[in-house]
């Protein structure tokens, strides 16, 4: 489908006749795939000189066999609208979505992974080769991953393994950014974290917009990070929230819960510089997520239930998983792993209470007698 | 009236027979001054070997001539209880309440301000040479102060005010601190600045407890215009909820605010240092005050109507005030006398919302356009 209101008239073809624009793709199509996918759209419209106008979103198809409703691809072509995930915002017209990972992504020069950090391997495997010659990339997922060498099991980001699984640079993207409220092209800011600052100012003009405002570091351990870790923070808030502690308690987690995230950055790379705290990605991401977002509202229904999570993911999530928990699991093994467990316990104490190895008192006592008091 | 459940058999006294230990007064008997000797009630009393187990505190008489009911003094002696300005909390025994100025701090060594900036001139004047030698001050007042020096208007802090009034060294406690909170012994923080850690660590000493954990820096200008910029940025994130802006607008307004803080400070005392920002005075308060505090709804309250502040505050703070317009614009001035407004959005916003000079859409896009983005 070609993009409406658009001019095809200019010439924009090099001297092989082949379009010199740049080709975006987006992975994934959930909730916040889809809200970024409303801003990335207008942004290429409006740099036509730049970027290739269609935008491609690949969404998974989800359907069970025999079910022949339209995929979710179908339906945002058919309604500019993901009913599933984004309901009630609208998807550019210039924004196209398929099944096919492939054919979103061949060819693209610029590629937006925002996929749960589990499906990365697999797409990226299928994707090796197959972008523009020196394509880059930028991840939106969180989580930390690691990996094992000589024996030893290091600590490792999700952007490394990207890099690694399809051979390009791929820069981060966090921030305080509600998938709806940006949908709705409300105001609110994101940091880009990247190696080079030419792939993290193209990606700026990718993004930016009066309501969406970027900034870039290379700071972007420290950056990917403080997108990965918030979302334990937000599960101890929600925690606080759900046991009814008091407004100084929940404030005392944020600032605790950010200067372990700052000692963890520091820990694993020391080469971070302090700033980045102080960008969209750090303190008011933090806050964002404490106060408004999904890992808070599960955790504070975990702690007051007696259900399991994955049916309180299922109540209040609608098939859609909470970062925190599995994040708390993978920090909390790479804190034991370093022996450095009690230097952290708001992060090991959100693990235990959702491993049942954790009351409420525990809790409790692991802020008051947290190591940035001694 | 005697302290109970004290043991008065064990000698105190010195060669000369005068009690060697510490004195402590409270100046201030409104909300936060009820609830800070909640905690000094406390702490004294169980360090009798170190501090004088009974505290004094000054509560101003406000009672109108003719007025036969009990003074706020003495309601506090009778009852344990200040039922005007903090209903419901037990206040020590050991703490005692008296309407002279003079009786509660006379030959005090560490006196304790709690009150509005406005009567520290004409309390400072009372208490001038009526201290203990070798006494020192903590002021928990937010605001802040200029002086006039060759015809020039300069930065000043309200404890560089106490200094110079009373002769003694005047630290700060500023922190996340709901007083109800604090009074109910929930879990909370604070920072102590000092210029001589000798006089931090006494004071740590009266206010540390384990559900109140102080930490201790000698960064004093940042903590004091930390507690005290904090409530200009609330009264922005009050205007965001009265408006219905989104989460990730007030995140960002916060976290714009401390770099805002942050940048007032490094102009005015540019020896301060990075970290003071991830003490409980800085983030942490924040956060605390933009979603729970009197700053946070009394500018809600304002820009959803048309009345003016001041009964705002009478209907909603029963009485006290709201710092934050008071600080906000002695703030603008400092700003304009040093042409630097256009550096602080969202300062110079408040002020010009609270005094009819901006309206919605020129604070919105003193964000958007915040120098942040540059």
């Amino acid at each position: 489908m070609p993009c409406q209101n658009f001019d095809y008239s200019y010439n924009f073809n090099n001297n092989s006749g082949e379009d010199y624009r740049k080709k975006i793709a987006i992975v994934g199509g959930g909730n916040w795939g889809s809200a970024i996918a409303c801003v990335v759209g207008k942004t290429v419209k409006a740099q036509d000189e730049v970027f290739q106008p269609i935008v491609s979103i690949w969404c998974r198809d989800s359907r069970k066999p025999g079910d022949l409703s339209p995929s979710i691809a179908e339906t945002i072509n058919s309604t500019h609208e993901n009913p599933k995930y984004l309901p009630g915002r609208r998807i550019p017209d210039n924004v196209v979505a398929t099944s096919s990972l492939l054919e979103a992504c061949q060819s693209a020069h610029i590629l937006i992974l925002v996929v749960p950090h589990q499906g990365i391997p697999q797409i990226c495997d299928e994707l090796r080769g197959k972008l523009q010659k020196g394509a880059h990339a930028i991840s939106l997922t969180k989580g930390i991953s690691s990996s094992c060498e000589n024996g030893e099991i290091k600590m490792q980001l999700i952007s490394e393994d990207i890099e690694r699984a399809l051979g390009v640079q791929c820069s981060v993207l966090m921030g305080a950014n509600l998938a709806g409220e940006v949908a709705d092209g409300k105001f609110c800011e994101a940091t880009i974290g990247c190696k080079s600052l030419k792939n993290g100012e193209e990606l700026k003009k990718v993004f930016d917009t009066p309501n969406f405002r970027i900034r870039v570091t290379t700071d972007y351990e420290a950056v990917e990070l403080c997108g990965a870790l918030k979302n334990i923070v937000a599960c101890a808030a929600g925690f606080a929230d759900g046991l009814g502690w008091a407004y100084n308690v929940k404030s005392a987690i944020i600032r605790l819960g950010l200067l372990e995230t700052k000692k963890f950055v520091e820990h694993f790379y020391p080469s971070s510089v302090g700033h980045t705290y102080f960008e969209s990605c750090g303190v008011a991401d933090l806050i964002t997520t404490c106060y408004g977002g999904r890992n808070r509202k599960v955790a504070e229904a975990f702690i007051k239930s007696d259900k399991p999570l994955r049916v309180i993911e299922q109540e209040l999530l609608k098939g859609q998983s909470a970062q925190g928990p599995p994040t708390a699991q993978d920090v909390y093994e790479m804190l034991e792993i370093n022996e450095i467990s009690e230097k952290f316990p708001i992060f090991a104490s959100v693990h235990k209470v959702f491993t049942g190895h954790h009351g409420e008192q525990e809790l409790y006592d692991s802020l008051r007698n947290h190591p940035e008091y001694d």
